[in-house]
């Protein structure tokens, strides 16, 4: 398989390439110039896939680490850093902001570059971490020293083909494979078509241990790669069971297939409002749209909370006789969420059954009897029951009864978003909403998931 | 609580009690004297209720045992006993016919009583049985022997509670209690008052074991009574859970009621196909009727084989998205059976997930993708499934397709049902039955189930 091609697409030109280093280093140089003038002991490092030589054309966030030696009091580390960052922003004329992961970091716009200011502690291994950013340096220091110069072609394969079949990305949103992650891979198993070779045959449980720390037995994630800078970390363990299973079947489906060159193109998908609503429409399926309200917070809690109450409200829908066929979220991560759920069936009949006590347990049963009293009371197997009037026999009524003061807390809501679904959630019809291309996409994934993984 | 005036309605007065002790005499009498004449070793014994003192006003069958030394070859036991039936029968002018329990025995209509002449062995205790009716001249006895005058109407009431509450009759058909077990009861209890307060508590697996026999361990039943008989048989054996626990409801709601008389009569029933067919719909249920003819085999064989039918259909249903509220049969146990199915939900969306190997599974996936084709493969969790068409989306069509000859071994078939079933079965609308109001009740039942237990 001849790779030129597609390299001359997503591989940075030499000119892009000479002006991101160039800038990269001026960044670098302005830096430790400063710190020397103010007498502040922190070295100064270019780290993540710009200073690895691993990043795709177009994508080349320059990330800066300003390192503080280790007994460097935490609040003098935030405060000098973030005073850095803004001074190096304002001397490159960039538009700076401030960012929330572990601390604080600044993000800025300078040129046509986004670059990271990230302040952190200077350690020799992953033992004397004092916070997730540290271990940064570590890594692109190993990369760097065991990343050969062709495998950096391998690197961006691997990425692109991640990145189009949807499983790149360590972020919440996507849970796929991270950037670090792929490189190791590729360390591991030299080029980008090995690499699927091999994931094609992973199982459950895979362990890769590239410094052989036999540490392997302390994690029980899908797949296991120790991270060679910290024995007890594993790589992998962001990375969903269903994306790493995407992974595996990409890699074959590629394999297999006539059209690999496919496989580093964008599916073409079908992305109208007319098509969604005449698909969910002729599959049968009644689709219940209910908006609302995000809350400001970071994305990779966001994510994961939408992602469980979505997924709880379904859990509930299909505990009480409603029938899910599928569901999910789509936010446009700035100030509304939808959950969608496509049904099976949203509606039942309105009678039900309220289980009571078993016949054995006298007490309960008179208790059950007091309550309810004693009509429509019955015997089902050797329990008490009693015929009841269905509360909600409409999912969308069952959904309204559920997202109430009282009820919420029956069912895993996101802790940020209790409030927010509360005051502002209301259901919509499809063909009421006017939202970007990418809710449609969405949609659009619901109605044929996995369009990514095959060409 | 004075039992006096439901006693004179459902105790034989003394003329009928005369006429039936008359009539069991004469025919023991004649039997004993044939037996000498034609130089049979046979024992005449009357057994059953009319023997015991405890039979209900109306339901005066006579039950002749002609019992045969142990050694007697079996064959020649049925031929002997059928013809002494016959001559018996033909002697009193009856109308005689055969039927098969154990071993063939004879029913005659003499006069205005239903007369069994059953041939059996004649055994000293449970060990040395040779079939299941051996053993009913040791209980005719073991109660003759133990029951006092005066539980005999205790017996009488505990039976009428059981038939109006529904729990009376051990065939398959109820399930409920057998009326040895109603006299067990009573020896144990003294009183049928007591009998209520005592069940209101049982728990559970619970033992009466009058001979102290300490055999009780060898039984898991809910109830256990050992045979007095025969330690290593538990009379409660034939009981079902329900029943056993709708008995102890019904005994605590009669405890507590202040209409207790109403308890000894039957419930007033809606019993009109409008009144039917107007509750299912005002409940928004789908209603599945399924009408076939029944083979000719015995009773206690065909109510187990439609139990488990209609019980296995409702539960592919359910397994296969459909929900199932309520279900039952019904037989005119003559020619015709329905199965009523009372859906809260009997239509799904058209589109289904085949589901397939877990993705580690390579083999196994090349093996589904060579099948059914990349299209429409996707990743779930770690299984690769496939988006399919829904073969059926409704429960009707679901049905269909399950009672042809190829699927129908996919459910728990009565195996004396199968071909009747393939070859009969009809969906049919309520609307159009024409049936017995035997059939209206008995939906009805499904409606307000439990209705018998309560007043």
């Amino acid at each position: 398989m001849d790779f030129n091609s597609i390299l001359n697409e997503i591989k940075p030109t030499e000119s892009e390439n000479k002006e991101i280093q160039d800038m990269s280093r001026d960044i670098l140089d302005y830096l430790t110039f400063e710190c020397e003038k103010r007498n502040v002991d922190a070295e100064i490092f270019l780290v993540g896939s710009v200073s690895k030589g691993t990043y795709l054309k177009g994508k080349s966030d320059i990330d800066v680490f300003i390192s503080f030696p280790l007994d460097t009091p935490v609040e003098e580390l935030k405060e000098t850093g973030l005073i850095l960052g803004y001074a190096c922003s304002d001397h490159f004329d960039g538009e700076a902001g401030e960012h929330y992961a572990s601390h604080p970091y600044i993000t800025s716009k300078i040129d046509k570059f986004e670059v990271d200011f990230v302040p952190c502690y200077r350690i020799r291994d992953g033992s004397e971490l004092k916070s997730a950013v540290d271990r940064t340096i570590l890594h692109t220091n190993y990369i760097k020293k065991h990343l050969q110069e062709y495998q950096k072609d391998e690197v961006l394969l691997l990425k692109r083909f991640m990145d189009m079949t949807g499983t790149y990305g360590s972020e919440f949103k996507v849970g796929g494979f991270a950037g670090y992650l792929c490189e190791l891979l590729i360390i591991k198993y030299g080029t980008f078509e090995n690499t699927l070779n091999e994931a094609s045959n992973w199982r459950y449980g895979h362990v890769i241990d590239l410094e052989n720390y036999g540490t392997s037995k302390m994690f029980k994630d899908p797949l296991v790669v120790i991270d060679p800078t910290d024995k007890n970390r594993n790589v992998g363990a962001a990375l969903r069971l269903d994306k790493m299973a995407e992974f595996i079947q990409s890699a074959r489906n590629y394999l297999n297939s006539d059209n690999k060159l496919a496989y580093f193109y964008p599916i073409e998908k079908n992305i109208s409002k007319d098509y969604v609503i005449k698909s969910f429409d002729e599959r049968g399926s009644d689709v219940i749209a209910l908006q609302f309200r995000i809350p400001e917070i970071p994305l990779d809690t966001l994510h994961p909370q939408l992602m469980k109450t979505v997924g709880s409200i379904a859990e509930r829908l299909d505990g009480n006789g409603f029938n899910v066929f599928n569901y999910g979220y789509w936010t446009d991560e700035e100030s509304v969420a939808i959950f969608v759920f496509e049904m099976a069936n949203a509606v039942l009949n309105k009678v039900d059954i309220n289980k009571g006590p078993k016949i054995f347990i006298k007490k309960a049963c008179k208790q059950f009897i007091d309550a309810h009293g004693i009509e429509n009371c019955f015997v089902q197997d050797d329990y008490l029951v009693q015929a009841i009037e269905r509360k909600h026999d409409t999912a969308e009524g069952f959904i309204d009864d559920l997202l109430t003061e009282k009820n919420i807390t029956k069912i895993k809501v996101g802790k940020n978003l209790t409030e927010s679904i509360l005051d502002s959630y209301s259901f919509c019809e499809l063909e009421d909403l006017v939202l970007s291309d990418d809710f449609w996409s969405f949609c659009d994934d619901l109605i044929v998931p996995g369009q990514y993984i095959r060409r």
